[in-house]
């Protein structure tokens, strides 16, 4: 049984294999006219679904899948059983992501809803579609073919690109530039005020204001919750294609690089410079004023506090143990010094005393 | 003094501790027509409060209460001043979260704000109450007793429990359903994509639709701005009776079992499947496509990177330093491979000496 | 080039050096007439920008900087170029924090917009603005000049003091107090209920009802989607002039004292202390039930499991190290107690070991 989620809202007889194999390439085994209505993994499709073996190790699952067509490496192949249509394929994982665009929920019909709250010296582009409750403040721009949804508000002389997509409740402060095709999720913030303020004595904090804005590129995908701080001076920057999970904070004048991708729950401060085509690991950490090279990978929940210039994978993480064995651990972790000083003893004491060879040389009786 | 503030919006003059006998039980010592309008601690309460001795180190604080009734066990009720009546009771603590009820805020009464947009196709149950500014979108069904605060909303399709309370900015995308008699805090979002993508060489990365949902069961409180990610074919599940704090990312395909508790800040990685009965302390991290036993408690800010199949508590986290002293350790850990070698070269060297025993045996002059 | 957006709102000609001095002080170096329009950093700035110096490892930019206006220590003032104009002062940092406040954008127009929903009872000051879809319920009080931007949720009896700030998407909970001349971001929830539930055996979790308040003191800052809960008897407090920073978790009955400033993404558990003038760094955890004196500075991603009584900077992270020493370093760092139980056996057998002094003396061919 599938638990997907049937989407097809405008194919409700499904596709063909034959149809697929037309607009996404790849050879066809067995019967062209099998159908798809819905998305499988191979254990748990039936007999309406499409999928696909991308991790040699689910190889296994091809022979008892139910599925009427599978996205397979040639490697594969033989083993695909003979009820089942393939799709022989370089990349089917990437195949598979490019077909599950066809389940997508349908755009809304574009529109203004009536509710909506459009204020003077806006510029709508063509066929936008803006929900209830939606407020666009003077000045702001919105792209052609834009959706809009409920509650999303976009500042004073802010600019949403052509077809991206902002999901309820999203906010985009003054004049901030989101790019083309890009899909922010609901309580997504972009722009809200760096964290600025210097020490006023006794007053406390005097409140640095923050001018600078929130750039963000083509093609970016930012999930649920994630907060985009504006620059204090300069901009902060999130470059074209960049994917970044939920939750994520993002402070002034930060700027990452094209097709990074982030994790949920990581956190970077202010002016870190963040390389291209990165993978950050969710609830990672970046201290601010450094700079990662490009390609490099950051293990979750690890804590960067300098530049990193070489490629490769970095890892900073207390290893998960039994609480008891924790307890100790944590102990002589605070004592490491000493334990250090007292190997350093150890090799000093040893120094001073003779080899059993030495001893025996010695020995008068042999 | 108390700062409880008073919610008795539907009992003004308070409640007697006959009464609170009468409906949780328990056993009355000392005057029942004493009434209470308030909770307090032990320590804070006044003659118009409540209070409840749980915890046996506060036993202290019992003698110079001056609450008017308190809930107590009944080892301790021999210290229970003179001027206070006494609930006797198994499980103070169980038996003040059942009184505090009483304290609830009034629920809205029932009726459609006027600035509600209810599309075409909602199913509303009856005595449902829908705040200002509320989008239930086409298909959407909402339970008997439900209450939808201002500006949340509810997706195409999606399903809201019967008493069900979604507090103002609560999002539920598309197909998601959420059981009976939960709360969702302000700036939840359930339903957001699932965090999916395909590697696309030059191109960057192909998005993977997200096409299952999330299903939430009853009795589920989930505290504000927690993000639960819908799955990617199959669904992500929330089992009945989880208790969810603030700021929570389950991201997509997620499987947690019944009376979980997670506290804030949590991540959950995809795939990863949480037992029940489980306890995650606050701003844990859980890699994905691992699984946990039912009963297992993770200690705050540990992260899981493996399988747990055995109950106990699990911690990781790196103790808590003067900052002069962390900078040694920290050298030191990294180094700690060094120290190893250097107690393994000790331990070579040491087979290599005599014992003191020896020599002196071997001492020609004895 | 600068990239900082003019905000000049209220002044298009900008200001003047002799302007500045009037108003803010400090000692006049050159061409008094020179205007600024914008805010840049040293080495961006162009000559429409005020600029400053206040780390003197920027002191070699004031060679080449374009700037109008720098603000400069006497210290310093020898360097600057005879193109800018200086102004002399102690503090530059603080001198440019005040200065920028010139640059905030415009504050919007008093009056309430008709979208708005204002229950009845609602107490509004003077010169409030109020915007679209604004919901304030019943009893809830706004003070003088206070803004409250579009979707923004005061609850039943909530309190938001004079010229305070609620950006769009903010939720205030009933009963809670905010202070004057606040700033909260969007997103913002201050009020959830707090994490409280007492087991029930197989019903799973008895909720309790948080029945406290928060209460935000005068000039707050809160950054975007942080999370404050109302406390579960008494109150949760946040003191006069705290900076809190995006996605903080602040949970029930934490008192924090005064001009304390905590980066993102921090989690302060039930009933923690905090002193005055405290500094936590991003992502630190703080666990419930302790106190942290007045003054302490707590590293990033550090955890506070124990109360903190002595003024210091504490860490507790594990260093970031390339992946594969970091696996070396975590097997070894879960076998500490092993490496130390090595170095105690290597200690008792050295004991045992006669010193080569003592074995020459031994030597009867000496």
């Amino acid at each position: 049984m599938s638990t997907a989620v049937d989407k097809l809202q405008s194919n409700p007889a499904g596709w063909t294999a034959k149809h697929l194999v037309d607009q996404f390439g790849g050879e066809l085994i067995g019967d062209a006219s099998k159908a798809i209505t819905k998305l499988g993994t191979l254990a748990d499709a039936d007999q309406q679904c499409l999928s696909f073996l991308a991790n040699p190790k689910y190889r296994g699952q091809l022979v008892s899948t139910r599925a009427a067509i599978v996205l397979i490496p040639a490697a594969a192949a033989s083993d695909l059983p003979s009820n089942c249509t393939g799709i022989v394929c370089d990349q089917p994982y990437l195949y598979y992501a490019k077909v599950s665009r066809l389940f997508a929920p349908a755009k809304p019909l574009a529109g203004i809803h009536p509710s909506a709250v459009i204020e003077a010296g806006v510029h709508l582009g063509t066929n936008v579609s803006i929900g209830a409750f939606v407020h666009v403040e003077q000045g702001a721009r919105v792209g052609d073919g834009a959706v809009l949804m409920s509650h999303s508000v976009v500042g004073r002389n802010a600019s949403i690109g052509a077809n991206t997509v902002l999901h309820p409740h999203v906010s985009v402060y003054h004049d901030c530039e989101v790019g083309q095709d890009c899909i922010l999720h609901s309580g997504v913030v972009v722009g809200a005020d760096g964290f600025g303020f210097a020490p006023a004595g006794d007053q406390g904090w005097q409140k640095i204001e923050q001018v600078g804005r929130v750039m963000i590129g083509d093609d970016v995908e930012i999930g649920a919750n994630t907060t985009i701080d504006r620059g204090a001076i300069s901009d902060t920057v999130v470059g074209r294609g960049c994917k970044l999970d939920n939750q994520i904070q993002i402070a002034h004048n930060v700027v990452i690089g094209e097709f990074t991708v982030i994790a949920a729950c990581v956190g970077i401060a202010g002016s870190a410079t963040i390389g291209k085509r990165c993978l950050i690991g969710g609830a990672a950490g970046i201290l601010g004023h450094l700079s990662i090279a490009d390609g490099v990978t950051i293990s979750a929940m690890s804590l960067v506090s300098r530049t990193i210039s070489e490629v490769g994978m970095y890892t900073g993480i207390f290893p998960l143990m039994p609480n008891r064995e924790w307890e100790k651990a944590a102990v002589l972790v605070r004592q490491i010094d000493d334990m250090r000083n007292r190997i350093k003893s150890l090799e000093a004491a040893i120094k001073t005393l003779t080899p059993v060879q030495e001893i025996r040389s010695n020995n008068p009786q042999e």
